[in-house]
């Protein structure tokens, strides 16, 4: 069991408005921070959530809009200051490594940490750790820009000790081995792992969209979230706007989620012409019935899926 | 008469704070601009204070720090997509040029108005229009920085309309000449300007320190300033860090602001560690009678000075 929960640092779009910053939101899975995008000034809601200074990180920028990656430097630049000496992983776009590059010898400031550069050119698998793996898609945006879900792998079912108990296995290694999948003989018997254990339970999987119009791509690649992270930055009404941008209305979202079967919305990335954002979660909420709009420091509990 | 205002957008050194981002001020006098440095995020005060996007400006960076020139891109982008097309003259070292041009070329942002910029590597008068100059002083800090000061010249004296009557001088355009400065002969007789108006009136001068150690040469130039706006990174207890970080204490603000007779010192660009900013204040205050704390978004008249 991995505690697991997204919190949006910025989510308006291009321009920060009073209440809203730029893109960022961040996935705190157990002890690890994902962060996705890192828009000027994410810093502050980084500070005020209270996200912690020297945590294991991964860092995913979608594209580089200035109001998706200059937060990096400022934040990059925090954590050294507050002693980090801990590694950070940064995947990105080659550019993206050309702009840490060039402007720390610009402003000149050094970092008491290694920044591991991953360059992210094209789809496919990005991270594989031991209990999730995060894998990129093309979007469909102004400029190269890249999709990421973060998917957990499903975790072995319940181990049926009762069972166990009536094919005579002793408690211990072996049990373990049952419980994690290992297939054993025992007494010259196979005996199958999946004997002894409930139906496997379904890891979590988080999409975050970065900015793009709507594929069917991205539809595929979304498919059976829990939690699909999509931007609208626009009503309906805008379709033309959007289309123009390589953005996406609120009701293409949620066609989108919809169509991909994602379990909750939520809708974030909104062009600052919307004071009252109630217009976009209405024209999504006539399509899918479980949006949700996205708000600085929103924080959202991802629980694990109930057993079929 | 002018109208003068000094709005502080960002208040904390080096690392933002939930209540304090980072360095910059900007003055509003009559319908321009005058912005000193420019911290990542600067430009959500920027938009809170609602200073325009489409004003005449001028900018001025101090030293080539993250937290004084990273919010500088974002700013520029976010009053181009506002719809500006009035040029906007940057002034600032030669890094500041290339810190601009590589990340224009890397993010690949275009603006709808040209940056007319200013390189200054030498101490001196930067900017000089009819009303008033501004001008800048070799700082003391780890890099190579600029303080600056804002001098208006004094206004012509009040005009004596009596006096005028008294030489029987007509009405009208010799009115205006000996009102503005001018010496004029009527009836073959010499009459001074100064004969028929009152003494000067002052300008204002406005200073801001950037990042600094106190210096003589800084001490002469913000000599008899209105206001002066100076780091105080630390408290007194701190002096070491200050010698060592190239920063000032409180205290050492205060006796330069008494020791140049500025009228009014403001301290600001506190470091993370002051939660409570008033041990700062009473050192200063201990030595200069007029001592006021920076805080985000706080509004600073600057009226004329009272004629002697």
């Amino acid at each position: 069991m991995v505690d697991m929960k997204l919190i949006f640092l910025g989510t308006s779009a291009a321009i920060p408005t009073a209440e809203r910053g730029l893109s960022s939101v961040v996935i705190k899975r157990g002890n690890e921070l994902l962060l996705f995008d890192a828009g000027e000034g994410m810093q502050r809601n980084f500070i005020r959530a209270g996200l912690g200074m020297n945590k294991r990180m991964k860092i995913f920028i979608t594209h580089m809009h200035a109001d998706h990656c200059l937060g990096l430097l400022g934040l990059l630049q925090t954590m050294s200051l507050h002693g980090r000496t801990m590694a950070v992983d940064v995947y990105g776009q080659k550019k993206l490594a050309e702009f840490l590059t060039e402007n720390m010898r610009i402003i000149n400031f050094g970092l008491l940490f290694n920044i591991n550069m991953h360059i992210v050119d094209c789809e496919g698998v990005v991270v594989k750790e031991k209990e999730y793996q995060i894998s990129c898609c093309e979007a469909k945006h102004v400029v190269h820009s890249f999709s990421y879900c973060l998917t957990e792998f499903d975790r072995p079912g319940i181990f049926m000790l009762d069972k166990a108990k009536r094919f005579n296995i002793p408690e211990g290694d072996l049990y373990s081995k049952l419980q994690h999948g290992q297939d054993i003989i025992y007494n010259g018997e196979l005996i199958r792992s999946s004997q002894m254990t409930g139906p496997p339970r379904p890891g979590r999987k988080i999409g975050i969209s970065g900015d793009t119009r709507p594929t069917v791509k991205l539809r595929d690649f979304f498919r059976n979230c829990d939690l699909l992270v999509y931007e609208s930055t626009y009503n309906h009404d805008k379709y033309q706007k959007a289309v123009e941008n390589f953005h996406s209305t609120a009701r293409e979202a949620a066609i989108l989620a919809q169509e991909s079967e994602a379990k909750r919305l939520f809708l974030t990335h909104f062009s600052t012409r919307y004071e009252e954002i109630s217009e976009l979660i209405n024209e999504a909420r006539a399509i899918h019935e479980n949006v949700e709009v996205a708000e600085d420091l929103k924080l959202v509990d991802i629980p694990y899926r109930k057993s079929d």
